[in-house]
């Protein structure tokens, strides 16, 4: 068969042990195709090779960075093609003097952090999945994190990009300086697409010097409203903290049973703020104090030390992890003004109560983005019914909130339904329209994000 | 004819006397078109008016704000019909909880900013253009400024848009909410672009809590090189001034001319520096007037009252005013890495020399995007045909060095070559192809920022 001989070479296999392997990413109600072949280039010529063949037969073809999404954006289709980016790890260029990197996109996101640290400079976009997610796939999804209430989101530090479009041409764009506005802001067009309009085979980012040592605080409320309400009225008064992170009851449970966080008892939320403003930090934290205080926290306590701050936020980040001994769960992820934080928290317990489905929900307060975590048993079909109904209510209650489906999380074909919702019909439209423009075969990624015009 | 009886409307008007006095923006070696009719719209509704019967008839349409722009982006067009949004001047609301302003496309920078200063906010994008131009515009033309340095540009603060299609179809797009991936960047895809892929109608930015009273610094260096070598040892340091704003000698002396600066004599090239870090701003400029005695300013003075630092501020922004009275001149506009401004500055020199044209330049040092000003006789053909060359070898300077033919003007008509040698044979491509998808019959601003597919 001519489609096979094409694809042979020492970068692509058919093993289906290996494909297996290589399904799903990590969304809940996950499903996915039998792929018929997996790409892992080194080099953009070899993603070049596989686009042409893939146009030639009109083969579709799944982008995957570490498939750490949450969303299916990186599950395999029927027939496709994975072209997965994980042996793309060269970090090209780390420029000290213009404060930018030049990587592959298959560098783990910490690989990154750490190596520009060592440089004294500062990659801020952090997701949970930072540890094993890759630039490629960040910028893939647009990734968010903890730090983004301060410092914004990948899309806010990404400059330059090398494309592999359908047809296997490569496109630069973007720019390597500060400013510049020659032309359509295609970058921005390529980060948070998903892989549904080209493969990204470079990233140049944009990066900070390293900032100051936070200090942290901890504040512990009677209920998850409270919590809210502090938020709200701590970012209106015109603070910048470098994490503002939430975390319900029904989280903090899960987290205190992996480990000991030696919490008070009858805590119902609790929140973590972060200055890095150096000398500034202390006034920073005192504020968010008397703001909590005011908005009835229980008890608020500023970490003495570096390993104390260190073990709250290693608690956040355990959430995760903590989450998964639960059962099976849908990880969401709502964006909401954060004026409507407190209403959301209440919709949420409101939707938990009426479908009986454990929700613990946490997440970046700060930015209004909370990932409600809807708990169900895959093997218990009225569960999983359940499961969905809750995980729909909760996508109606954010856009009833004056949100959006999807802070940090993106599509895939979790959320394409919803997207339509929220989109509305010009939306939909204007969409496919430049999906058209850049794969008119819909061979990148079909089916995710958007439904294709046929 | 029934085009003039569809366009008969009170806010339409065919008078060639007023259409006369809309011909033009402020680019240096401007053409334009001469229009058939100029439409002042209040509500979206008018413009959605104005787009069906250029649909239906196939007539250019030009937006327009307050024509203040750089490049020709808001010429006339032979046969165009001239659509100004300078009539929808309504701020719609302004969220002091969320910190978001929307407002229709005619509102003034200025107003805006005001307005939202009375509530403690402030709204970082500040253009030269701030006190005429307009959101629209300035989201048009993804407008930079002063604050840029340390705040970003007007894409950085751009949440939600409502959009009239070009089949006069409306379109919102983004949200309101700080974070957001459900679907394609739209919102940056029509920041910039120049009134090519639809005419907006609503735009809701981002607001931050009002700055502390920034704190100001000014240092006079014997050559422009050791002024550029200062902001590129500063940066690269880590500091994060809130203006970083440089003029050479022929600049300063034409705002002298204007207005007494008291500067000293024998200068040629002064950094102007703010701090708006409050308790911290005195450290931060003691850093600044370190590195710039390093890099061997000759003087170096920290402004002792708020006064004199708005004379600085003043004496910059009077640049542009100030050099109208040279002559006929062509504003220029390049961005490139902070490590290569020394050598842009004297490449601009050995260009103003070899092609005997007097080249003022100021600009945002901070962001590498600086103002090469080309001084020319417009009444003098080898003045014009001077000024021109030079021109040509400032895109030609900034593309060698790294950077990008404009930082914050655009593209419109004057840039419209040297952009597509900045893209390339694929970006050039790619952008037709999204240019195609969203205006199929070519009827938005045709021929500006790139050619169509015919």
């Amino acid at each position: 068969m001519g489609l096979i001989a094409e694809l042979e070479a020492d970068f692509v296999t058919a093993d289906p042990d290996v494909l297996a392997g290589y399904r799903f990413d990590q969304a809940g109600f996950g499903t996915a195709g039998v792929p018929i072949a997996l790409a892992r280039p080194t080099e953009t010529a070899e993603v070049v090779q596989i686009l042409r063949v893939a146009s030639r037969h009109r083969i579709p073809v799944v982008p995957q960075g570490a498939r750490t999404g949450l969303s299916g954006g990186a599950n395999a289709i029927d027939g496709a093609i994975l072209l997965s980016l994980e042996r793309m790890t060269r970090i090209l260029d780390i420029d000290e003097v213009n404060h930018t990197a030049t990587v592959q996109p298959g560098v783990v996101n910490a690989v990154l952090s750490q190596a520009v640290e060592g440089k004294g400079l500062f990659y801020p976009p952090d997701p949970g999945s930072w540890e094993s997610s890759t630039i490629g796939g960040n910028v893939a999804t647009n990734a968010g994190g903890l730090c983004c209430v301060k410092y914004g989101v990948t899309s806010d530090f990404v400059r330059e990009l090398e494309v592999v479009l359908a047809d296997g041409r490569v496109l630069r764009t973007g720019r390597r300086t500060a400013k510049g506005v020659a032309g359509y802001d295609l970058v921005r067009l390529f980060t948070g697409s998903e892989g549904t309009l080209g493969v990204i085979t470079e990233v140049t980012v944009a990066l900070r010097a390293v900032a100051e040592a936070p200090l942290t605080a901890v504040a512990f409320f009677a209920s998850p409203p409270a919590a809210c309400r502090t938020v709200t009225e701590y970012l209106s008064a015109g603070q910048r903290p470098s994490v503002l992170e939430l975390m319900d009851k029904p989280t903090i449970d899960a987290v205190a049973a992996y480990r000991d966080l030696g919490f008070p008892a009858d805590v119902e939320a609790v929140l973590i703020a972060q200055s890095d403003r150096g000398p500034a930090a202390p006034q920073d934290l005192e504020a968010f104090a008397k703001v909590a205080r005011t908005c009835g926290a229980t008890e608020v306590l500023v970490a003495s030390d570096r390993a104390e701050a260190d073990m709250l936020i290693a608690a956040r980040r355990l959430a995760g992890v903590a989450m998964e001994r639960l059962g099976d769960r849908l990880v969401d992820d709502v964006c909401v003004p954060r004026s409507r934080l407190a209403e959301f928290f209440e919709g949420v317990t409101a939707i938990s109560r009426k479908h009986d489905v454990l929700i613990p929900t946490c997440g970046h307060a700060g930015d209004g983005n909370m990932h409600p975590n809807v708990v169900f048993d895959g093997s218990d079909p009225d569960s999983v019914r359940r499961g969905r109904a809750a995980f729909d209510a909760i996508m109606a209650l954010g856009l009833e909130l004056g949100g959006t489906i999807t802070g940090e999380h993106g599509v895939g074909t979790l959320k394409r339904d919803w997207l339509e919702t929220e989109l509305g019909e010009v939306g939909v439209s204007v969409h496919q329209a430049v999906k058209q423009a850049f794969d008119p075969l819909g061979i990148l990624n079909p089916g995710k994000v958007v439904r294709q015009l046929t």
